[in-house]
């Protein structure tokens, strides 16, 4: 069952600046991400003008929805096997190592997108998360993320 | 010597409303390439939301900046294969089949980022490009992109 609070809206305040899903980002895309049984969920609708050709979702910003969903896939992994709640306990902070994007065909633009995760590998502080992009039930793109633990220098090198 | 026109002021009007590098679309990123000797270049400063946590610049908008370098870059090469004048001759639209990108370190926010395109395979209708992004004369992250030139179907089905 799908869980109703998204792993993004349970981020630390500090860490949830992020222009793809950050709750404090006003200027950003807002993405969520939730727990659906064993797998990892979310949708967005693109505006207009994230366009690649007129009709065509920009492949920039595909990239992007698979980078926030990806290390959000990997915080909600952490939490299952770590049991921690998300909203009553802190919840680790992923970023991404590297992404691999498939562009199997053009996606149409137009109404929402849905965003599938799967947990791969997970060992230590890395997780790799595999997921698809649906537009009208139709996958257009895969995408292979690894994520590995916040470095603690991110934020003291402020 | 880098050339003084970007290889998106030369793409087609009906090609030109991409949201990371289209001159028609006015939301939208505006990212302009260069022919520079055997290589290509470009420059982007990121916008002050355009951020992971504070202090670092957002993936997934470096993978955009890739994106659209690396079929801007293949646009450049098979203009010079084809022996062909960008800004009198049509310009052959280039589209991602797949992009990978490893964020080697942060990359920090503040100031204009530098991409670095090379050629590694040209072959028919496939482009492989290898690039860099440099944050103050320091890489940050690699990208390769296979390009393939835009299937005639992307514009007809409209």
């Amino acid at each position: 069952m799908m869980e109703n609070r998204a792993i993004q809206d349970s981020y630390a305040d500090e860490l949830s600046h992020c222009y793809g899903c950050g709750r404090l980002n006003t200027h950003g895309l807002g993405l969520k991400s939730y727990s659906d049984g064993e797998e990892t969920a979310a949708v967005f609708e693109p505006r207009h003008y994230h366009t690649a050709v007129p009709g065509f979702v920009y492949g920039g910003l595909i990239a992007s929805l698979f980078d926030c969903h990806g290390t959000g896939s990997a915080a909600i992994a952490a939490c299952r096997v770590r049991k921690l709640a998300p909203g009553k306990d802190p919840v680790p902070r992923f970023v991404t190592a590297s992404l691999k994007v498939d562009y199997l065909r053009p996606t149409p633009l137009g109404g929402q997108l849905q965003l599938r995760g799967r947990i791969k590998e997970q060992k230590g502080r890395k997780v790799v998360v595999s997921m698809t992009l649906s537009a009208g039930g139709r996958v257009t793109a895969r995408a292979e993320l690894v994520a590995v633990a916040m470095p603690e220098g991110m934020l003291l090198q402020r």
